[in-house]
């Protein structure tokens, strides 16, 4: 089959084996497959990924001497079976999954494999018991954005948002929009997104950023420190969706007694807690974040750094800070966001700026690398 | 009145002003005060203690050009009040107090500040409001040892301990050690502890560790993952005291629900959540923890380290961990620490390494720099 190989650091066309779908396994035909960012990491540190990784303890494990097929945000459409599978998605089914292939225990990556290849390449094998068909009326390309849009999903879920929490999302890249989407999707308010670029500005107000700052303009701390406590009118509307709650949760009580103190009372709160999506991916935009957060901000690490960084522990210590870093989605995750691009929940039309064939994909990479242009650019094998 | 004076990194013995107590505020004398890591590094680092942390958002503000007097782990005894005072305690009564004086929302430091001279000299004004009394029955230099033991008791509750958690101390001096007992007191099990030093080897088991290691002969981290899920026996008392409990709580049934499994199931585990107490403060070290953390970790970061240090992101990320930055306590926490002591439930005597008169503070300052000798030091400033 025709795929696009990267060998030695290089992205080439060639022609490489069709994968034999094991057992549980079948084989499926890439209708569309993003570009992600990792992928252009990926090319660059080849030697990072395959080797330190693994030896942390981590998912990914290739060898950066031999071939690698990327590829990890598809929608395929089912071909062939292997060997003790139930058939349950019939030939010609589209579907979406995970890109781990269930052979051991924690799975193996597909994409970031020398054996699994992903789907810049015309075939993949995926474990059948982590299909997800794909409904009749959602275009192949936009099933493909479920991958990067559960990880936003998954990033804004292992915040344990709050709702007297201010969001702030530094960096518009396709984390950082997935990220808004998600909080949007949320219901928090105010989603304030920061990036240097214009085009990126833009499409974070399309996902639903509420405010969007140029930050060789403005600090965009300065909107998060002095997001107001809402006054009475969201008191009332507060109240009104906690008496018909059936379980008030403590969260809810919380901001619902600040609210109150807020609008009622004549007492000033130091300000509404802050959680800060890091979604650059830069070496220093911790540290950044770090020396302007508020006092016991969280932060939530979901821009991939591959290089080493440099962090001031005394800030995070005299500040009470958190990190949480975060990575991928859980199954249920991953069909919950499809769930929620078929019903128009997240919007994820906007992202998608280009498309190529297996020969434009050098190209492709290229041109990700300047914010101006794109968004995600998704490859379709099959076109010419 | 007689003090050691922290003058241009360098500690000097000299007289300085009798301080004045203001509006709600108590003159005290103080009677035992412990010297804690942070203020060596004060020494060492002033200009960072005055002006990176206070550009960042923190507490301390004070200019390292001029006098500072440190000392705020102390026990003190009331002499006179300042204006507007309720006269809660009358004089000669012994006191604790967190180091803080409420002279604005966000309080002043008492100890690294300018103005407001810390426990290393004759007299302190401390806020009324915050004054906790010692029981007559209690050593003032126990009582002293309120504040370290604070600490620990802080970055425990902070870390959101279940009971399925396998704890790792990094570092046992008298940061680590406070983790430890505060540990213990928890009722976390086991405690895996590890220590370069052999003294504090020592003294990390006589606080409570189940398990002492030297890093240079054995990893730390194989113990913590290798932690079994308690068997029966376990389960049936966990039963007793999940039935037991008016509230059984989302981490009681988690805990329950799993150790059931282990011990009737022939399933497995990747093994027990982990929680690893960064308490060395030293750089390199969270590097060294992100590095061998097993997935999922939570890393509380209670040692200070006052350094620029590095860390690789991609590890964080690859295995989901979090950092949980701490530092100081409650007033609640500081009280109930108090009342723990009281109660025999933390015991702090073996901590206790030696005493010394104003005269002696620098040397013991050089004497702390070894891990062998010394835990806690205390200053007597009322001793020849």
């Amino acid at each position: 089959m025709r795929a696009v190989v990267m060998r030695k650091n290089k992205l080439v066309v060639d022609n490489v084996p069709v994968p034999t779908p094991g057992p549980g396994e079948v084989l499926v035909k890439t209708l569309a497959c993003g570009i992600c960012g990792t992928d252009l990491h990926a090319l660059r540190f080849a030697e990072t990924l395959g080797g330190g990784l693994a030896r942390s303890g981590g998912l990914y494990g290739m060898d950066p001497n031999r071939d690698v097929v990327l590829g990890h945000e598809f929608c395929a459409e089912v071909v062939d079976y292997g060997p003790g599978t139930r058939k349950r998605f019939k030939p010609g089914t589209r579907v979406c999954s995970i890109p781990v292939l269930k052979r051991t225990k924690e799975g193996a990556s597909i994409g970031y494999s020398n054996e699994h290849p992903g789907g810049f390449g015309e075939m993949m094998r995926l474990s059948e018991n982590l299909l997800v068909g794909v409904p009749d009326d959602l275009p192949s390309e936009v099933a493909a954005l479920t991958e990067p849009m559960a990880v936003g999903y998954h990033a804004v879920a292992k915040a344990r948002l709050e709702r007297c929490d201010v969001s702030l999302v530094i960096g518009c890249g396709p984390v950082g929009l997935s990220v808004i989407a998600a909080l949007k999707l949320k219901g928090t308010t105010p989603i304030v997104a920061a990036d240097l670029s214009p085009r990126r500005r833009q499409l974070a107000v399309e996902m639903g950023a509420d405010m969007v700052i140029d930050p060789r303009e403005k600090s965009p701390y300065e909107p998060v420190m002095a997001a107001e406590w809402p006054r009475l009118g969201s008191v009332i509307t507060n109240l009104g969706s906690f008496l018909a709650s059936d379980f008030p949760i403590k969260s809810d009580m919380k901001y619902l007694i600040k609210s109150f103190y807020r609008a009622f009372g004549s007492g000033r709160f130091a300000g509404r807690p802050a959680v800060i999506f890091e979604c650059a991916g830069v070496p220093g935009v911790i540290d950044g974040i770090m020396f302007n957060a508020p006092r016991n901000a969280r932060i939530v690490v979901a821009g991939l750094c591959m290089e080493r960084d440099h962090i001031y522990p005394w800030f995070g210590i005299n500040k009470q800070l958190s990190l949480q870093f975060v990575q991928g989605y859980s199954d249920e995750e991953f069909a919950t966001t499809l769930r929620n691009i078929r019903k128009g929940k997240l919007r994820v039309q906007p992202l998608i700026t280009g498309k190529v064939g297996i020969e434009g994909v050098a190209k492709a990479f290229e041109e990700l690398r300047s914010p101006e242009h794109h968004a995600k650019i998704l490859v379709e094998p099959w076109r010419n």
